[in-house]
Order: C-alpha cells, then sequence, then structure tokens
C-alpha cells in the first residue's frame, strides 16, 4: 500500500511537513509513505516548494506594515530552468506581526513588501512569485507600488499624514516603476476572487479581519473608488479584474504593475508536480485547520482532492475543526475527521504538540480501519 | 455487509438506542444494521434489557438518597421463564437527583432503594437484578437493609441524628429482614472491584465524587471499619468480597442480605444473548461517552470489543472524549475516534443533539472508508 500525506499547514499550530509526518506515522511501517508538504498560497508556500526544488533562503531587512524594521525570508531557487523568488507577503506585512486595530488599518503599509522585491531583484531573477494570504494592509496596494517606484502625489490640502498611502494619494505615475522590473515575471498567487473596491472589494470583505471600524471601511473603500477614478482609462481595467482584491488591494496593485494573478494551489501543485507525485498512491490524506464551506474556494484540500479525484485515487481529510456543511468537499472526500478528542478550547486545540499527537491518533484509528477492512476482505477471498 | 451498534449511553446527553441509530444513519442503506441498545449495569440497563426482552416499566412511589418522596420506574420482563425485575439504583438514589456536597453525604441514605425492592416483591419476582452505579449514597447499603427490615441500633450516648446510618447504627440484626426475600435471588450489577472499608474502600474511593469532605471520608471509613467489627463473625467475610464497596458499600449490603453481585456487562449481555446477536456481524461499533484507561475495566466498549474479538468480528470504537492512553482497547479496537468536530466546550459537547448530530457525522466518515477500501478492492480484484 502507498500513502501520500499532503495535509496544509494548520495556521499558528503545525506546518505541513510535520503534519504529514503525524498522519503518516499512525500507518504501519508496512505501507509505502510520501510526505509532500502542500500551501495554496498561504504560509508554508516557500516550504512546500524548498521541499521540492530546494534552494536557498535569503533574509532581507525591509520593513513591517507599521513601518517598523524588519528581517524576511525570502527563496530561491530554479524552476524549469529560470531563477526564481517565492515571496510570502504575511513574513513581511503580515497580520501576525501586529495588533489587529482600527490604527494599524488606518496606518499599515505594503510598502516593505515592494522594497523585498526590489531586493530579490539583485539576485537576477527571472520570475517572482508573491504570496497573496494573511496580510495586515489594507492600503490597496499603493505602498507596495510607492516602493517599486511609482510615483504617489496627493491633491488634498490637509494630507492626513497616516501610513496608509491610500488614505492621502490621489494619483500614481506608474512611469517612474524601477526598470529591471520590466524583464521580470511578477506573480500574485491568490485564491480570492474579489475586485479591488465597491462591497466586494477589500476594504469591505478583509477590513473587518484586519481591525477596520466601520467607519475606517468606509472611507478606504471611498478611497480606492477615488484612486480608480484618477487612474488612466487603460489601467482601470485591472481593478476590476477578480482576485484585485486580494491582500487589501496588492492583487490590483500587481496587475498594474504588470504582474499577473494565478491560483495559489494550482501554481505551487505545478511547480512541485504534484499531480505526478500522487499518481501511484493507493490513497492520500489531505486537510487543513478548518474545514468548512469556503474549502471548496481553492483552498489545499480542495485542491488535492480534485486532483486526486480526476485520478482515481481516495481522499481522506484531516482538520483541526469542521462545519457541517462543507460543500463540494463531502463527495470528493472518502471521510472527513477533526483530529479532536475531545472537549478542548480553541487555544489548547492549537498546541503544537498536542496537534501533532491528535493527528497521528486520528490517523491511527483511520489505519486501524483500512488494515481491517483489508485483513477481513483477504479472510473472505480465503 | 452487516454492522452492528452497541454504543453504550454517553450520560447525560444521549442513550445507547438513540447513539447506535445515529451511528448507523452514517452508513448507506445497502448495509444490514443492527441496533442493539447496551449498558453495562449504569444508566440505559433497563432499556437494553426492555429492548431485546420487553416488559412493562412501574412505577413505585419511594424515597431519594435525602428522603424526598420520589417516583421512580423499575423493569418487570420474564426471563428463561421465570419473573425478573430490574432496578436503577440510580433511578432512586441517584448522584444526579441531589448536589454533591458534604452535608449530602452525611445525609444520604440507600433506604428508597429497599422500599423499592419490597414493592418489587409484591409483583411475584424471582430474581431481582440491582444495578449499582451512579449513586449518591456512602451509607454502607444500611439505608437499604434497614428498608427490607433489618433492625439497627446505635450504641451511641449522643446519636448524630443524621439521615446516613453509616453514621449512627453500630449493630445490625438480620433476623427480621423480610422473609420474602428468602425466595428471590437479589442480584447486585457492579464492575467495581472495591472493598467495603480502607483505602480502597468505598468511602475514600468514591467520597470525594460524592461531595465528601476529606474528614467526612474518613468518618465514614471508620464508622464503616467499626460496623464490620460488630458484624457476627459468618458474615465478615461478606463484607471483604471484591464490589463490596460498589456504590457506596451497597454490594457489601446486598451480600449481606444473602444476594450476590455480578458484572453488569457479562450479565447485560447473557440476559439479552449479545453474542448471538453480533455473530454475524462484519464490524461491530461501540463506544462510550469516554474512553481511558478505565474502560478495560468491564465498561461497554470493553466487553463488546472482547466479545466482538473473540469471534473474529473487527471493532469500532466512538466516544465524546479519549485518553491517548486506553490501555488494552488499542489492542481490541480496530479504531477509537472522538465524535467531536472541533474545539468544544464540554457543555457543548454534551447537547443531546450535537452528540447525535457528531457521532453521524463520524460515523460517515468511517463508513466512506469502508466504501472507498472496498470500492478499491473490487478494482483492484478485477
Amino acid at each position: 500500500m502507498n500513502i501520500v500525506a499532503a495535509i496544509d499547514s494548520f495556521k499558528g499550530s503545525a506546518s505541513s511537513e510535520e503534519l504529514n509526518a503525524a498522519a503518516l506515522a499512525g500507518f504501519s511501517d508496512d505501507v509505502k509513505k510520501c510526505n509532500i508538504p502542500i500551501a495554496d498560497g498561504g504560509e508554508g508556500t516557500m516550504a512546500a516548494i524548498h521541499a521540492d526544488l530546494g534552494g536557498k533562503y535569503i533574509e532581507v531587512v525591509t520593513t513591517d506594515p507599521l513601518a517598523n524594521e524588519i528581517t524576511a525570508e525570502c527563496l530561491l531557487t530554479t524552476f524549469n530552468g529560470r531563477k526564481i523568488a517565492i515571496i510570502e507577503s504575511a513574513a513581511v506585512i503580515g497580520i501576525n506581526l501586529v495588533e489587529q486595530t482600527d490604527d494599524t488599518t488606518l496606518n499599515a503599509s505594503s510598502y516593505g513588501l515592494g522594497k523585498m522585491v526590489l531586493a530579490v531583484l539583485k539576485e537576477n531573477v527571472q520570475q517572482i512569485y508573491l504570496t497573496l494570504g494573511g496580510t495586515a494592509t489594507s492600503d490597496g496596494g499603493l505602498g507596495f507600488l510607492q516602493a517599486i517606484g511609482a510615483t504617489l502625489e496627493s491633491n488634498q490640502k490637509n494630507n492626513p499624514n497616516l501610513g496608509n498611502p491610500l488614505l492621502w494619494a490621489d494619483t500614481i505615475d506608474f512611469a517612474t516603476i524601477d526598470t529591471r522590473l520590466a524583464a521580470v515575471e511578477l506573480i500574485g498567487l491568490a485564491d480570492v476572487t474579489n475586485p479591488y473596491a465597491g462591497k466586494n472589494g477589500f476594504a469591505h470583505v478583509f477590513g473587518p479581519q484586519k481591525g477596520a471600524s466601520a467607519a475606517t471601511i468606509e472611507r478606504l473603500d471611498q478611497r480606492a473608488e477615488t484612486f480608480i477614478m484618477h487612474l488612466p482609462q487603460s489601467k482601470q481595467q485591472y481593478v476590476n479584474k477578480a482576485g484585485s482584491g486580494a491582500a487589501g488591494g496588492l492583487g490590483g496593485a500587481i496587475l498594474l504593475a504588470g504582474g499577473q494573478l494565478q491560483s495559489g494551489f494550482q501554481t505551487i501543485a505545478s511547480i512541485i508536480g504534484f499531480e505526478e507525485k500522487i499518481a501511484q498512491a493507493d490513497f492520500v490524506i489531505t486537510g487543513e485547520g478548518r474545514i468548512d464551506q469556503q474549502t471548496d474556494q481553492g483552498k489545499v484540500p480542495f485542491g488535492v482532492a480534485t486532483i486526486a479525484h480526476d485520478l482515481g485515487i481516495p481522499v481522506i481529510v484531516l482538520c483541526g475543526s469542521r462545519q457541517t456543511n462543507i460543500g463540494e468537499m463531502a463527495h470528493l472526500a472518502m471521510g472527513v475527521f477533526s483530529i479532536q478528542q475531545g472537549p478542548i478550547t480553541l487555544a489548547e486545540a492549537m498546541d503544537h504538540e498536542r496537534t501533532l499527537a491528535n493527528t497521528y491518533l486520528t490517523a491511527r484509528g483511520i489505519a486501524g480501519i483500512i488494515d481491517g477492512i483489508h485483513k477481513e476482505s483477504a479472510k473472505k477471498a480465503k
């Protein structure tokens, strides 16, 4: 028997590779096991690609969402003969680096991410992948654009002098963007399809989880509309594209800078050759911290289950918590199991060691059933 | 495929029959399903026997642990041509009927249970089964003995005049016990092996969970020793027997009254013909609210798993919570699964509807795996 584990990291608890190892440890050593670290463009993307392609992590001194100096890592590696960089936005301007308050939203800028992109340009990379999950910013990506050289100007008499450039910048000049970027493919990895502004835009949809007050959300969204209005006609299409609202508008900023947006899971799966890796598996274990109605919107378990399903390989899903209604996942997965072993608080459940121990216990139960059914079948066949 | 569900009640949450139904609902209707309500001598014993043998429930007006009038049910039925009564002690003198305080322990008496035994004697039963789990009393069973006619007398100048007769009774005269009892088999169902007194006696082991203070525990145990000392020499053997410490000493009282103690699960399994019922099963689902190191001390999942194991039938265990170390159960069960679907408080987890919904979800996951493995095997066989 041949088992693949490709579980997304449980955010804040355990990495993909650790969870895979814990789940595979639940199976007997007679089984062929394969640990495939995986991600969908959030936490763990660099690790997933590094596990397959190798490469080196470099440290870059840049700024966090609130303009404090921060040293963050990014991955340089080679893919199909081209030198590529993988940058996890959350490592530079992540929501976990700051408090989620209204004040943070008014001051957070994606500037530091742009600085990191400039830093990797020195490494002569041909492609830069930027993951667009878990950011603290709601600046429409203007800080990022400013850092890579775009010129922001304000028409306002009283510039509010807040760290979030969306609150003061009215016009943007793209002509001053660092010319080296023209020779590089800039690829944002996003799985949300939100537009830049409006009711489904970044302010209204992601503002609340970043700490923005209702008034700030309204203000940010109006500023985003104003910014779009002042854009050159030829550029306005970009901020209407699906995904331009990802990461507080960074999606739109990447498009405005001449880059493109791709599905996080699909891109990572393609880079690491996921389909070929699992083709010989008898079944695949995947999972994520939470399985709910959003899971089938491009998250790791949905991506893994879809590929496995097309290959005719049964899929088992492990999670920290599951909702009753799990959309398409209910049909794609052979079984969906929470790893919790009893009543427990969220904080206790998220403990690193406990998460891995519970993953092991749950996998052991599943392994026991698979083994038992095989033995039964063998007995009957005699 | 032929599946049997025989899950013990989750105390305070859901009955055996309900949990069986919820688990079986997780399997496709192509499967032959058998719902066997089961118990180990605790809550659900009457229901388990009634589900198999039928019979009638009668209401008896008696007294609760604190001498308040209470109407409690017991089951009358016929087993092997003999008329039998099943009395759940917890329904009359149960821990859930009172607050667990020191004051309760000082005043709680098993008297009402004796009154119920006298009531069923009028029904011309030949056997009376008394379950010895979940009682509020720590009276050495003296209240029970008093109610069935034994004479208790005190040597103390200052009779403390508390409701718990162990605190004042020094001597007992068995000669006055209701003579009708001589013609009846009195059978206590217990799965604990504690003696009457001493460090492993009822006061020390079960006193704390009943609300007794350290001082009260010491006092009760000393009174138990005094009571034993005053017993006729020929009777002293009974209070040293394993199980005499069950239910606050009720075990010993039943032995002193000429009765016997039996394993709860074994007796119930034998009455309902459990082994024959599961003989044709492809696998058996059992479980209990909690699976831990005590489970293999005679609880339902251990009993079910042992019988199934001897018959070569794989067993799946469901529970509300499991400990990492589950003793023998780890070897007897194909898989052990908590039904919890994520972080949750104990109170929320114990909600009746949620318990059944989570049991269903967990069983559906297991059913999916079994089904998936069967399909895989069939595909390979082609």
